[in-house]
């Protein structure tokens, strides 16, 4: 089968074997990829990554234990947890210390012809949604996120610093949540996106000092987070989605003086995004730059590092 | 009258007239003040100050619009807000954009023979608490302030990051709250004052990774926030307490991975803090290094700031 291969900087198609799975795991045939910026940061040496990206996906089930499964077609969480740690009896297996994740970390991912997840962490994909709106589960997902960590309340102003793939889409799932969304960016294109989804757009702004109670960090800078403390007003949050390869440089006096709270915030419930991306609030398709075949990786993440790139999918084979 | 005067790095106590108070503020008489780490900061240049310094006090109300104040022994809130903006309205007048702060910001300390507070800023101290406790009452307001933001349950470990002065307040008051604190620190006999208040404590220990679920950054170094982010264990809280003047470089990625929440807290409720104060669970004698008159104001600023120094007074005329 083809896979793809990150290795010293580089990205490949490559030929390898067809995976086994273990038991528990299901053997998933890929139907479509999305590139996120994280697979950037792999390709560009976060993590010191070697090894097959990819964890946005959405799959056929070929082979399962359960054999219920075998023929649908899932998306899946990326965390694999051990089950049996603190975290995980506390029903926080996506921080589960001992968990790998697919395609980042010590689980190969879901850029080849075949791979494996824990059934578990499979959902299904309900007739009637598009591959190509499921496959944006996981960063929806990460978006929702937000929601289950912060209570936003309906028609409360919330700045959303960074129009790339994921501040578009958490800008997106904020607005459906009822919130004000002020997106601030410096994408033409990408903002048009927004505001078609009846979002309030600020492209090249001098962003407001003190002037939201929350504001959402995702402009995946590190120095982004300057900013978005400087937006915020006296005890309000700042949600940090930048998982960029990088230090900054913080006067912390400010965010204590101002009682700001600053609070991390990554993978989300599969469940939630599902449930958002049926409901057909979000403009998917929109976000979507182009589509290659697997083999064609390496063109798909040239195509998906190019500024002014949205969300590039890869296509598995027929 | 004598009072002290922050100026190009030098403090020195001088002859000054006496203030006039105006409509709605007291005029008050220095019984006791504390010299503070703030104070120091102000001293080396933070803010760029000039003039009196001073917010940790006890003092006799001289003068009062409301006669029923006169005679009083009282603390008193340091932020004096304008009563009008949007953050007053909300009952976040400490947060008032428009406040000036005793001793800190456009409003003449308490390090002077008289100063002035508006009525609404003071609290009675009660009969029966000696003022030697009660000068204390500002900063175990800033260390009750952080039971006013998080939910610590009771038997949760926390640890306290720091043994100077606030460090050792915050770990007294976490415990007299019920937490099982853990305070780490780098002064054998700061510590001990921790130990015999019932506090677990830890000398010169490389902190544990990942440990609690809830950390207080209470170091007065900038860089003390990486050590509390390397102690917090995902989805936990590190309340940062230390206002220092410098900039500190992190790495935010292992935040965000980890989702842990960065709560800048500063000043708290001066009710909380007496009643606390009150109830005789706190040791403050043993925090107390020495008392100067407040002629000796030069004297007193160097002895709080010799390593191994905590709270030094000021005493006022009689």
């Amino acid at each position: 089968m083809i896979r793809l291969w990150i290795e010293d900087g580089a990205l490949a198609a490559k030929k390898a074997p067809k995976p086994r799975r273990k038991a528990g795991h299901a053997l998933l045939k890929l139907i479509r990829g999305g590139i996120c910026n994280t697979d950037l940061e792999l390709l560009r040496g976060y993590y010191e990554f070697t090894g097959q990206p990819g964890h946005e996906f959405v799959a056929e089930v070929v082979a399962a234990d359960d054999k219920s499964w075998i023929g649908k077609r899932v998306v899946g969480g990326i965390n694999v947890a051990c089950g049996k740690c603190v975290y995980c009896g506390a029903g926080m297996g996506r921080h589960c210390a001992e968990r790998t994740v697919l395609g980042i970390l010590k689980h190969p991912g879901a850029f080849a012809e075949y791979f494996t997840l824990p059934e578990a962490n499979l959902l299904a994909v309900p007739d009637g949604v598009k591959t190509e709106h499921a496959v944006f589960a996981e960063p929806v997902a990460a978006a929702c996120e937000i929601l289950d960590q912060v209570k936003i309340g309906k028609d409360e102003a919330v700045a959303v610093l960074g129009d790339g793939k994921l501040g578009l889409l958490i800008g997106q799932v904020l607005a459906a949540h009822g919130a004000e969304v002020h997106q601030y960016g410096r994408h033409v294109d990408k903002l048009a996106v927004a505001a078609k989804a009846g979002i309030e757009v600020h492209l090249n702004e001098e962003p407001p000092v003190k002037a939201y109670r929350w504001t959402v960090e995702a402009t995946g800078r590190a120095d982004g987070l300057k900013d978005a403390i400087a937006m915020t007003r006296p005890r309000g949050t700042v949600v940090m989605k930048s998982t960029v390869n990088g230090e900054v440089s913080l006067d912390m006096a400010p965010v204590v003086v101002d009682e700001i709270t600053l609070m991390g915030s990554r993978c989300g419930r599969m469940e939630s995004a599902m449930k958002l991306i049926k409901s057909g609030k979000l403009l998917l398709e929109d976000l979507i730059t182009g589509e290659y075949p697997l083999e064609a990786g390496a063109e798909a993440f040239l195509e998906a590092q190019r500024e002014g790139s949205m969300k590039v999918l890869l296509r598995g084979a027929a």
